[in-house]
């Protein structure tokens, strides 16, 4: 499929700019008027990017700095302490990293949202207060949603086989990662979101032990579990379950992207029914984007795997997408981008040569959506390009947290008993439309996480989505009416 | 076994006296000055405690009335708005109930430990920062106990099918109760306990779900789960698992009964190794019970379930006590109670005669455990009994949330990869020793669980015994030197 030998894996050393590798250096030195100065310069000079000096202690020993900088990567740190132990005469004591500082004892707690106080709260909490509820639960399960935290929780299920761009790392790696989730889904959509990371070997003993989890829970959250297992999963859970079971890798990503197209083609003058995608790299999220833009109007996508274009004898995921897809029987990439409007790459860098989509339309827009290197970088694209990828230190970051917290919150508020394709699409709308014309006129085609009206646009979204396919939601009789008589 | 029938299920209406069953009527009625003083004096006639009284509401329509009241159970709440409807007037409009209004939303919420502000937080919180910490995880999976919520995190895990008194009422029943103990565990332990409701057919299903969902937990409480399944998916749990597995209706109680025990023998002058103790009801909790008192030194225990005294051809978990009990060949309860020292009971009202106990040694030692209404209650006991119930209104109460929360916590500290001997023995050290030389003056066998020192000392006996037990233990590398260079 890759027309051209890839270009080197290694990226030309820039400096770092924000994107999480902070480090605290503790250093010893002779102390004079000039230490300080002299330390910024030498780590400027190895391209770090000074953002703290403290003077932790001075002594006739000499002074003792913490010497808090970003860099790009653990090689980095390596050769910023190198070039001050040998320009400064510094000693480098010890380095931490205040991304590990602040993991230590996790990220999240279970909180009791009223606390104990008395023997009388401790009578109404547990026993015997709780059997009276407990059995009014058992006679109306319904009310579980109200009397319990289950109307705002979800489980975040993963089995850790695709975590981040880590790959198949396992359950105990992967628990910092859903625990970041849990902390995004709180914060943004107060939901409260359980971490489960699942030493389960088959993607049966994943669907066995959600369903057994599933009654605490008004939602499911399946993460980082990897194609094609995670198909199978989702769609057996959601057979089953009648609380909405959500892949956020795949549907999350694909809301985002196709609201991202959705703004692009705005800025650009582009319809959905008439622009020429090219797709790179159909997993999980390559998968989902693909079917969100077929079933939103795309009708000329050409889908990319590792072994070529999509044919109808691959892989089940792939089959289906075959037949709805490549209406003009392409099978170069190169042939593919020539003159595409759109370019989204779900693979990896060097999965399609930069130079490749020169050949693009004009306008055209480029999703590198690679991490945590994107297949385009800024530096290499043609100057009228629209890009997005999925860094937070580049412009237009895809990132899946703009829609699972409020999606998750719009769907408990109703009591989904599912995902539904308008649940989705009205996501995508809600996502789109937070973007003002002011920012679509200065290239800007997706929200930034940091906005609740975006979270509540999201689940308000979904919400009206889920009422207007089941009026009959609306309206629920209260758990609370006639319970002790 | 019981000797003689039954007595009467009913109890002669008592007053309530602050178990938990408080209901706020709003009543209605034409306002006149002596209307208060009215409705206090019918709700007493009806033997209602009245805890509070709010004129919500006076329109020449007349008054509205928040009448907060303790009852004893439903009936007794119909029988006083009946009451006040027939000898006042008014109107009893609606009655709510504290208890279930407590309950709204839920007892617990998973909270973040640091809010996210900035994206800069969020570049540590979760990518691309989470992928250092996922990896360094990934290499070296007892990282997970610093870098995550584990080291201080368990899971509450039930099938609801043995559910406080109310026997198996199913995974959405359970909820409350679960929450209700991971409110107890953060509350007096620090400890985040999330409950974990399982739909689950089969003890092997419970074994299969827990072994999955383990990874992110420092322990596991199993609760409310029918004997005997619940002794094979404990050891079934602990023999898989690299961390403590605690069932708490056996252990918790037999920890906590041992330790009133304890108490019990010092007040009356009596040591373990010659008291005569009588055992009625072997489920999960009495086979804990007489484990424990063997272990710690009781020679001289006689147990009964429904088919009478143990017998070496019952159920597997009673053949073991078989044959470790009754060195005197009895059979009959009647038999086995003259002149015993201690009763215990885990039946239920009526498995015993209460005048049976009036045979036993003086001073006697009474544990009528059984919810909600106790084996023996103070107005039927011989004067000279030393006794306790499972009840929050009477003296004594054998409650399970003496020992838990400080267990766990105890048991994480040290990272304890599971529960030993030892460890049981020092949470009953611990407890009993809490008691005061005044206190047990006047009776008192147990502590109250209002009291952090309880549950610090708790957590210091169950880490001090692991240490004791595993030295090698006591000294862990740091997770977080040398993880940046």
């Amino acid at each position: 499929m890759v027309d051209r030998p890839p270009p080197p894996a290694e990226l030309p050393r820039s400096r770092p700019s924000g994107a999480g590798y902070t480090v605290t250096m503790r250093v010893l030195a002779p102390h004079d008027p000039t230490l300080l100065p002299r330390l910024a310069s030498v780590v400027d000079e190895a391209r770090g990017v000074v953002t703290g000096m403290d003077l932790v202690d001075v002594t006739t020993a000499g002074a003792t700095v913490d010497l808090t900088l970003l860099a790009l990567d653990e090689d980095h740190v390596t050769d910023v302490a190198t070039a001050l132990e040998t320009h400064t005469g510094v000693r480098v004591r010890h380095t931490s990293d205040p991304t590990f500082l602040f993991h230590l004892g996790g990220k999240i707690e279970v909180a009791a949202r009223t606390p104990l106080r008395t023997r009388q709260d401790m009578t109404m909490a547990y026993t015997p207060g709780v059997a009276r509820v407990a059995s009014a639960i058992a006679k109306r399960p319904e009310s579980a949603w109200t009397l319990t935290a289950k109307g705002t929780s979800i489980a975040i299920v993963t089995n850790g086989t695709a975590v981040l761009g880590l790959g198949n790392i396992g359950p105990y790696g992967a628990i910092p990662v859903m625990e970041g989730k849990a902390v995004i889904f709180k914060e943004f959509a107060g939901v409260n979101a359980y971490p489960l990371c699942l030493d389960a070997k088959t993607p049966q003993a994943v669907i066995d032990t959600t369903l057994a989890i599933a009654p605490g829970f008004g939602g499911i959250n399946l993460e980082d579990i990897a194609a094609p297992d995670c198909f199978r999963v989702e769609s057996e859970l959601q057979r089953q379950l009648d609380i909405p079971v959500f892949h956020d890798d795949q549907h999350g990503t694909a809301i985002v992207v196709s609201a991202a197209l959705l703004n692009a083609c705005r800025i650009t003058g582009r319809d959905f029914s008439e622009v020429r995608v090219v797709l790179v790299g159909c997993g999980a999220a390559g998968t989902a984007i693909s079917t969100a833009l077929l079933d939103a109007g795309v009708t000329d996508l050409v889908i990319f795997d590792k072994d070529g274009v999509l044919s109808v004898k691959g892989l089940p995921h792939h089959q289906v997408l075959a037949e709805r897809s490549n209406p003009r029987g392409i099978t170069e990439v190169a042939d593919a981008l020539r003159d595409a409007d759109v370019f989204i790459g779900t693979a990896r860098r060097g999965s399609v040569d930069p130079d490749l989509l020169k050949a693009m339309a004009p306008q055209p827009i480029v999703f590198a959506l690679s991490n945590p290197e994107p297949e385009l970088l800024p530096e290499e694209a043609r100057p009228d390009t629209l890009l997005a990828t999925g860094r937070s230190d580049m412009p237009n970051q895809i990132n899946n947290a703009l829609v699972f917290p409020g999606f998750f919150r719009g769907a408990l508020d109703v009591r989904a008993t599912k995902v539904t394709l308008a649940m989705k699409q009205a996501a995508t709308r809600a996502v789109a439309d937070i973007v003002t014309d002011e920012q679509r006129a200065l290239g800007v085609v997706v929200p930034t996480m940091f906005q609740s009206r975006l979270h509540n646009a999201v689940a308000g979204a979904v919400a009206d989505a889920w009422l207007a396919e089941h009026p009959e939601s609306r309206k629920r009789e209260s758990d609370l009416d006639g319970k002790a008589r």
